[in-house]
């Protein structure tokens, strides 16, 4: 992993070196906590940062035959970190083992591989360098140049510390919250009735129906605007689609407010109405608006039931998504024009699907205004990635990517931009490499600075710091 | 884009230039217009020919942030010609980039690249050579060699340009009608009483029942035979099938000819029924069978309602084919032997389903009689066109292909041909490159011949001019 | 096809040679017969080992156009194996043709290319040697370094050959069986009933209810691990899941018992009840358990009446796999823990639904627990291959893959350990190349050595032939 790491041609090598390395970054879509960077957390030691909460580590370290007492358990951090530094080792072909050593190397200097043997030293050396000045939630997000946060966020959420952020005048960074309504959308999930109740507390709008509950929503998604927030995000684990009216969507709304389930198709109307108001909303506002489909969690009983949610046993479903994606999308454009829209399926097999459908509802004078999100979580890997980048090539307009994001809880992951641009370099050094891309630098130079951050910058339009604190 | 362009290796150089190149085209696919060749249809400018009906590029233009008036709309042709020259360099990594400066290339021999300063210069070169000698339709095809042209065409359509063209002497290239009755299998489409109306006219026979349905349609399959018709082709774009008997279809035609809508287990069984009967027809007659799955049309429901069909808002199906698919052709082959039949879906992640199947429906001692269709339409770009290649290599016998296609509305298409031809010849060298394949250049041309042109010819048996006037 | 053959890098080469080619082979997944391992059968000529049961080449030259009397009819075996010789040239881009010139090099020291002009030369040398000395199929075995074959087996079988073979003393190898419960399952499907005669018998254990049913399936798992089996196999067509209780279970087995056809829901129910109750066995006595997945047989119902099942009419289903695997899989851990698992689908776009999945039911302290089986049938190629490693590699950890098996009916297979094994090399030396993974060949040279023997001996802990002579 030297200076020209993942750049297999000349073209690349100056691509990346030239003009994507130094760009800053905007972080539209992560799970970092805005407590945390308020407080600038510090890390008492590498298993903190590290393990504490990162499943695909976890997972990699079950599938290496570590028992769970040294992933999740009991053991002590120290034999914690040393169950990594075995399992590292064997996780060479998975992102994992670069990203553990770009980690080491850009944040620790670092250049050693961890494993067993070297693992004692590097577990002293990060440790002193944690403990040290400048190694805070803060200074790791200024060190990494970045420049704007979307952090993900209940529309309950009271956003204190985006508010406190916002007139920290001590931190230039902006971080802003992202909508995810999810709680709300899911009907015939428990604890809906609950959350509706604390909708009804955050909105300060009373609730007995579904014309105030949406007035509410309509609160949250202002409150949001006003903090800064521009981008909403929805998991939508199986992409649906049912023709509805807003009669129908209110009775079904006020059939789950008694506590009661509704049917699946019943489910698949609320959601649709819910939807298209909220697509409608997002356009007024100039949001940009978040599908990540495709998602099959929490599938491992006796592991959920012992961690809880996001720890390790979810994996991709492969439901069929065209039909209702696009009558998904067609409904909120007719009703009301879509917003910025963009899409991440988990399952890479829709990525022609995907990369297809965005070019059916592009149009009105922004550039790319239908993304195909960049490849998302078990995807984001080096062949996941240039699979996404290929499709979005051979069906749209490749040079209009937004491209990079973290989608990540942990504040050393900021290298993943840097694992991401050097595959856009190394990409467009091919093309060049075969005759089928001018060698152009100048040009090449200004695509891979716009995929890199000035296609964000365009589509987001988030407003800076000044502009907030009103 | 110079000579070896997509040439990545010295095996692939020498087979296409000394192999591929030169080869003649069978254009078995297409949506050229019968009329604007027999009128040898010249062009006012690049707009024209370039932009008029090519919905490829009017989602790049829409993609890249272009207003619609200047895609579709009132703008001069010149305005919209700068705006695609704008778009040209955005569209790296897409096919479009490529087909547009090949053309330039060996149409009007431009090697310039086309960009918002070029664009006024090449407007000029272009537009003279337009309306000089040499670039009518007729013109443009005999330049790129092809000997056959199959247009597409309706069960209803009178087929006059074609028997026109068959009578003119100055014009020796095939231009042969295409069997495309969807509109006559589409019973719940709006439309399909009109259809029938108009099938009795053409065909003569008063249709009041199926079987004079099924006798009407036989009549025009026998009409399009006499023309020269040696395939027909169905967009099939919801795989199905369902068991019937013709008693069923026959209620079910009857119910549909009342005006009624039936329902979608009836639409099954009618389209499974009569699919049936036209597979055995072409069997018959010695016909080959175009099956296209897996589209998904008119999604935009703002845009269709503007433009119409094919104007850019279709996108790629994910239905599952691989059950019904078996399920229709296993029907046809037990009924009355399959005939000659090239299956093409536009979603990739069919391609190995597809390989496979095809391979259980091969035999009667026809090579390659059962075809894996060339990467189609979305897929009509290096990497689609690359998996189908190799998907079809992995599963099937890649020297039995019938290669490429144009499946265009536009004259300036057939260096897809080319483009197609430098991929094959790469394929092939990358093999002997990698010691797969041993480098026996005279066997390996003959390969390369094969699939450029003579499996096709072998395939379609076409009969000639001569043997067409009676 | 050199020695370095598919080898593209100086690491790979390195890798193959030093530390790959010389490891024994575990072929824990075959179908070869052990009454011909047991009597060390012979061959009269290369067409009966070559092409009297192989549908991989009669599908090749069905595509080829070779008449059906000269692949399974009357032809003689010369005749037969001319049409082979011809066809072989049109494989290239096929494995078969790679596979072909594999088996003549290294089991005959032809290094010819077979084709109609060397085939008389080849028919004469390949049958002397297969008339000598050497080349039965314990002789083939052995030269091939296998240690391990497990078989494929019925319950009810006597394993009469796999007990003569435990004591036979000349012969080292160990032959296993697998346990392949499908009749048990296909409760809908034609003979069942007659299965269950024949499953009382086996097991003495009359069979009047579900519970018996089950006490004599579990009577044969304990025979079969007797009998040194540890590995079971279920062709899972199409994967399924349906909550039930072992009472509903009862009342559809007695359904099924009297004759009568249960609903598509109700075989659901069965099947997974009976999967639960299996899963569970094979936990408690340490087998490990295998799901093939997505394979559409018999589709060409003229060939099946003429031949049979096997014989070259199959291809890949597309179903939806990912919700009732899942389920399954825990509804399996719930009850009982999981074995040891193997999950293999036809389909190659299930690959990284796959990936993900195996990683939601890691754990336990056992390295590589859930495993993404090695590409199977139709994908027994190199990209096959190669996507599902890489597949693998992104998703879970490839250095503890347990790696290749034949799934063959010939003896002359084993070469595809070779070609894959080749392609390991390769893909881990690319890594090395592109500075992905460090060049330190001891520790890459145990990660290929795991994944070509270690890894799978480890995970099968299959009984040495002193263990099991008791």
């Amino acid at each position: 992993m030297d200076e020209n790491f993942l750049l297999n041609n000349e073209t690349a090598i100056r691509l990346y070196h030239d003009y994507a390395k130094d760009m800053p970054i905007i972080d539209y879509h992560c799970h970092l906590s805005p407590k945390e960077i308020f407080e600038n957390k510090t890390f008492k030691n590498i298993t903190e940062i590290w393990l504490y909460g990162d499943h695909y580590k976890w997972r990699a370290m079950r599938a290496n035959g570590i028992e769970e007492e040294y992933i999740t358990g009991k053991a002590s951090d120290y034999d914690k970190f040393l169950a990594w530094a075995r399992t590292v080792p064997m996780t060479i072909g998975n992102p994992l083992y670069n990203w553990t050593h770009l980690e080491l190397q850009r944040f620790f200097g670092i250049d050693e591989i961890l494993n067993e043997k070297s693992a004692p030293q590097i577990w002293e050396k990060v440790n002193a360098l944690l403990n040290s000045e400048g190694f805070g939630a803060r200074d790791l997000i200024k060190k990494s140049k970045v420049e704007v946060v979307c952090t993900t966020d209940d529309p309950a959420d009271s956003l204190e510390y985006h508010l406190k952020l916002k007139e920290d005048a001590d931190f230039d960074v902006l971080v802003l919250p992202s909508f995810r309504p999810d709680k709300g959308l899911e009907i015939n999930r428990d604890g809906y009735q609950e959350w509706v109740q604390k909708l009804q507390q955050a909105s300060g709008i009373e609730i007995t129906s579904y014309e105030q509950f949406l007035q509410a929503i309509e609160q949250r998604v202002r409150f949001f605007h006003a903090a800064g927030g521009r981008v909403s995000d929805h998991a939508i684990d199986t992409m649906l689609f049912a023709e509805t009216t807003k009669e129908e969507a209110a009775a079904i709304f006020a059939e789950a407010l008694k506590g009661n389930k509704v049917s699946p198709e019943d489910e698949k109307k609320y959601k649709t109405y819910t939807m298209k108001f909220l697509g409608g909303l997002y356009s007024q506002l100039g949001w940009a608006m978040q599908f990540h489909i495709n998602a099959l969690r929490n599938n491992n009983t006796r592991g959920f039931r012992q961690l809880g949610p996001d720890t390790g046993y979810d994996a991709i479903n492969d439901d069929q998504i065209a039909k209702p994606l696009v009558r998904l999308l067609d409904a909120i454009e007719q009703e009301n024009g879509l917003p910025r829209t963009i899409i991440y399926s988990l399952n890479p097999s829709d990525n022609t699907v995907i990369a297809a459908i965005i070019g059916s509802f592009q149009g009105g004078g922004i550039p790319g205004k239908i993304q195909f999100g960049t490849a998302w979580w078990f995807n984001d890997n080096k062949t996941g990635m240039l699979e996404q980048m290929q499709a979005l090539s051979n069906l749209g307009l490749f040079t209009r990517f937004i491209g990079m994001l973290t989608d990540s809880r942990s504040f050393l992951s900021y290298t993943r931009h840097e694992y991401f641009r050097r595959l856009v370099c190394s990409l467009i050094g091919e093309w060049v490499e075969n005759g089928e891309v001018p060698n152009d630098l100048e040009f090449l130079g200004k695509v891979v600075q716009g995929i890199s951050y000035n296609n964000a910058k365009d589509y987001f339009q988030f407003q800076g710091k000044e502009a907030l604190v009103r």
